[in-house]
């Protein structure tokens, strides 16, 4: 079996990039973040994920973002609801965290070559909100390039690392179809910016999630509050 | 004044990027990093030396590579001593630790981006130490690209990242004539790898540093045991 390390945040994308690793017949090594988000509720998930997929370990990095500061989910900045899709689409969000998918990524390289993995699942999406520049797929093939270059591993030639991105091409709605298919368990997950017992309903991540079950045809097991 | 956010680790290179930061009309925001390295003698040097050309900010990220480990500075293994230079050239030294310095500029790029910097200093160095990947300027060039297409700034064009690395080319013995030139007090830094009172004398790190003040003619103010 090969080794894969897949960045899990706790939402549905990643879980169902997960998902596609482990049907790829990768044995998971789960690696998620502590950094200041807003709330620890999205770390439950991404270890619920996790061992829902039999992961071979799952490493939680602790680093605190809101000293640096610069975006509504680590600073006092207000989490924006209500948006229609055409608002959403306009511009990067104030939910942008500055470089925050280079930070993730760097340290997904590190445990990839420490553990001798080559490849690192990360389920950005650019079809949906692609507001974030760090979800594109320049900014990956630039990255990719920097890690086999950064690295003993890939310098040396005993690796070469890819970064693997099955989602960025997907619409929400393919992304919950592939995950049922793989019998993804998306009760496990949680998409929700805010801090609370149930989920929203009311954020752009709610409601991207929301429009997409529905498209999906499909039933969010997720409890809301609206 | 312009903002330059420089990677401060307390040792010579990084004190010396930092006074040719601010020899070129920069205020210096210093970036520091509690990682889990074998000592913290090094971060009160990083902070005295930030407080030596007077920093407008020194933020220090704290995280634990040795949850990831595979390096001797952040597992349990040996750091070599007594090695000579041709010992030194060969390969990539146990003290590398995987994809540190994509990490560290990672984390150096989110400050930037949120106090409005476009230079990123750092103090890496490919003559005297060149087994290192991650210092070298290939891996500087392909990050520096990466910064530009992740981050809000980059592709909105309000900011153009550069990382500088103004020490690359030159070797131990032209850095420290350099920051004499400028006024570096090398009583401030620390480059030893091992954790005492005073510096071994005996690791990869010291001897380079050793050697680079006796050929720059320079006496070395730090203490050594050996």
């Amino acid at each position: 079996m090969s080794k894969a390390v897949v960045l899990m945040s706790g939402g549905l994308d990643s879980a169902t990039a997960a998902a596609i690793a482990k049907s790829e017949g990768y044995d998971i090594y789960a690696l998620s973040f502590d950094y200041g988000q807003r709330h620890a509720r999205e770390l439950d998930s991404a270890r619920a994920v996790a061992r829902s997929l039999d992961a071979k370990d799952h490493l939680v990095i602790q680093f605190d973002m809101r000293k640096i500061g610069g975006s509504a989910l680590t600073a006092d900045i207000d989490v924006p609801v209500d948006r229609e899709n055409n608002e959403m689409a306009q511009g990067i969000p104030v939910t942008y965290v500055p470089a925050r998918n280079t930070i993730f990524l760097a340290f997904g390289l590190s445990y990839a070559e420490t553990i001798g993995a080559g490849d690192i699942f990360i389920g950005v999406n650019q079809v949906d909100y692609s507001g974030y520049p760090d979800c594109r797929t320049e900014f990956i093939e630039a990255f990719e390039k920097t890690a086999n270059l950064a690295t003993k591993a890939g310098v040396e030639g005993t690796s070469h690392f890819h970064i693997r991105t099955p989602l960025i091409k997907l619409t929400k709605a393919e992304i919950i179809r592939k995950g049922l298919e793989l019998g993804v368990d998306y009760s496990l997950t949680w998409s929700c910016y805010q801090g609370g017992e149930r989920a929203c309903g009311r954020c752009d991540s709610c409601k991207l999630r929301l429009a997409g079950f529905a498209e999906a045809g499909a039933h969010d097991p997720l409890e809301y509050e609206s």
